[in-house]
């Protein structure tokens, strides 16, 4: 266990992300076991003395556990997604946490009365041990034989970690898109330790349109030549092409059509009128697209993408937990939940917030549904955060 | 001139391309001009002796001269797009035309009454001058240094080959998606030559998120060190890895969701339970789309696809003749208009073709527009023959 000392969180100066090393092995859905697994995380407010005042929030597909403050990072790794929440980075040499307008004092999750925790997942790439970790069996980066992973053994990692600081009980998880998916997954595997669940932009198992474009992501990934098997570490040739596609295709998903729209039009890049050239970007949104995916494979890294892409994927509460029924499946649910969807988000469209809702409310378990109208799609979950707040704040102060 | 024996389509066997060489160089937008130009062609029905009879059919992205019977050809050299379509394909050895339920005896296109030809379009890969054919400055096949075409271009090209044929005016335009902007672009570019146009699930200008769709398509291909700059041909690599990629990327976007999820919900491909692969498909939707990639490869050239896929991003009728006002680039149009669109079509949404037909209603032009409410997304150009059918036939029996 960890002192409470250690775990509150610094003054006013930069962030930093600190790392624990597991005291046991990861056991896994697939039947492995992962050891040693090392996890990144970041803290901000106060352990209470009871340690009951504990939020994690749970990050999604490119994430990492800078949820909040200041950073002393190179911007271009920040990993904050979104063409809002990008336009409000950018200050030389620093990067603000990717949920930091969530996380703070009187904010949605108040570290004036929360001890708000976040990790990055397991699998990840950027503090947590994942495919560009050594493989004690070889020395050498684990690479494709890196075990598949579920939203589950990322939990199961969570909870692993929670141990180690001495923190038994959650007042509540929260977290969008896959962070989502991990706070209903917790809500079901740990029902009695868990007071709360906030799902954000998430689904209880992704639509098979959803399931396509992460399919074509990852095809795009293990097409490139450069990715040579999952090989490419310490080779000089990164995946960076087929990397670049993913994050388009993703970055497109993120967004909705009216949003693409306002922000680009058919706006010219360079000129008057079109230049005739097929090889260089003639619209703003062609430069954009360049841009998004040129920065993102800077910071990110291809075998982890492909993981956490295959993990959400998977992800079907159903299948899991209920023999296909999702009511079933969420039968051991104790948490209040909080479910807030976005009325443009078409890759979490609000469908799937209704049906969890639906499938909770049959059981008697105390459940909010919250749909926002608002016009960012997906990135909302990272952008309306003026609106989640005081729905988020009225939830966690209680019944 | 062509005698209008040659015009006449053969007996009730099988329907072969026949090819046709243009005269005189064709002038491009670009300010190149293009010498010698080949064009594929197929013609339908008996061109009647006043030559007042003729419908052109255009085609789209991926499609070809062969949009109706019955073509001694593999299968796989098919260019019928979307599921249900392709499922009807398949007589071994013989592929059906692209548009096989609109035209013939009887059919929305009317072979009885008119004479139907379809071209393959310039810049294509199926017998009409494009990338893939031999550059008489060089004596090798063009490549990257193919023309940039617009839709202009190619009904530039449309109309000296009906000049070649000795047809000069048409009863009617008609095509889905790139084929309904060729539509548009004939009736406000040869405004005496054109009776009517049928312009089905098309726009005057594709939206930033369709655009952003063909960016990352052509990406995809360009990144793919196969592609070469364009100079595959010959090498022994083609860029199938990401032209499988963008095929991919199309063909989603062709779809609804609501369609995919009827077709194959979150199924897995192989087993009762996921097999904790991320290289493998685990899911039927996952295994159909690299299906779709690996015959797309077979029969469609990747420069090809960058072409027609720059033309329709260029495509912007307000831009081109308007000066950003769609109403005024219509002035010019005498054509009766029919506008088809599908509720389900987000890649070609109604709004473009309700846009088109309130700036021609305000200019006082015969304008129709049925938006038809139907599930397969942008597909339903091909797929709903039966509902188009009555609305077409009753448009072109006339006013």
């Amino acid at each position: 266990m960890v002192s409470a000392a250690t775990l509150t969180a610094g003054s006013a100066g930069l962030v930093e992300t600190r790392h624990l090393d597991l005291p046991e092995p990861v056991r896994l859905d697939s039947g492995r076991e992962l050891h040693p697994v090392r996890v990144a995380y970041e803290t901000y407010g106060t352990l209470s003395p009871r340690r009951d005042n504990v939020i994690l929030v749970c990050h999604a597909l490119s994430g990492d556990a800078h949820a909040a403050g200041v950073s002393a990072v190179q911007p271009e790794a920040s990993t904050r997604d979104g063409f809002a929440a990008e336009d409000r980075d950018g200050t030389a040499g620093q990067a603000l946490g990717w949920w930091d307008g969530m996380i703070g004092p009187g904010k949605a999750f108040d570290t004036d009365e929360f001890f708000v925790v976040s990790t990055n997942l397991l699998g990840g790439c950027r503090g947590t041990t994942g495919p560009s970790s050594t493989d004690p069996a070889t020395g050498e980066p684990y690479g494709p034989d890196f075990p598949v992973l579920t939203v589950a053994d990322m939990v199961r990692t969570e909870r692993a970690f929670l141990d180690a600081l001495g923190v038994e009980r959650l007042a509540a998880v929260a977290g969008g898109s896959l962070g989502g998916m991990q706070a209903l997954e917790w809500a079901v595997s740990y029902p009695d330790q868990v007071d709360s669940v906030v799902v954000i932009a998430s689904t209880h198992a992704l639509h098979p349109q959803g399931m396509a474009w992460n399919a074509i992501a990852r095809e795009s990934i293990m097409r490139d030549p450069d990715w040579q098997g999952g090989r490419y570490y310490g080779t000089g040739r990164d995946p960076d092409a087929g990397m670049g596609v993913a994050r388009m295709v993703g970055h497109v998903t993120y967004l909705s059509a009216p949003a693409l729209n306002d922000k680009f039009g058919r706006r010219l890049q360079f000129s008057d009128d079109i230049r005739y050239t097929i090889a260089e970007p003639e619209f703003e949104v062609e430069s954009y697209l360049r841009h998004q995916a040129d920065s993102f494979v800077k910071r990110f890294d291809a075998n982890t993408y492909l993981t956490m892409s295959r993990a959400l994927t998977y992800f079907d509460l159903a299948r899991q937990y209920g023999g296909g029924s999702l009511e079933r499946a969420l039968e051991s649910v104790r948490a209040r939940t909080l479910l807030i969807a976005f009325s443009s988000d078409w890759l979490y469209p609000p469908v799937a917030s209704e049906e969890i809702h639906a499938a909770l409310g049959a059981l008697g378990r105390p459940t909010e549904l919250h749909v926002i109208d608002a016009p960012y799609g997906h990135d909302c979950f990272l952008l309306e955060e003026a609106r989640q707040t005081p729905i988020v704040r009225r939830f966690l102060a209680g019944p």
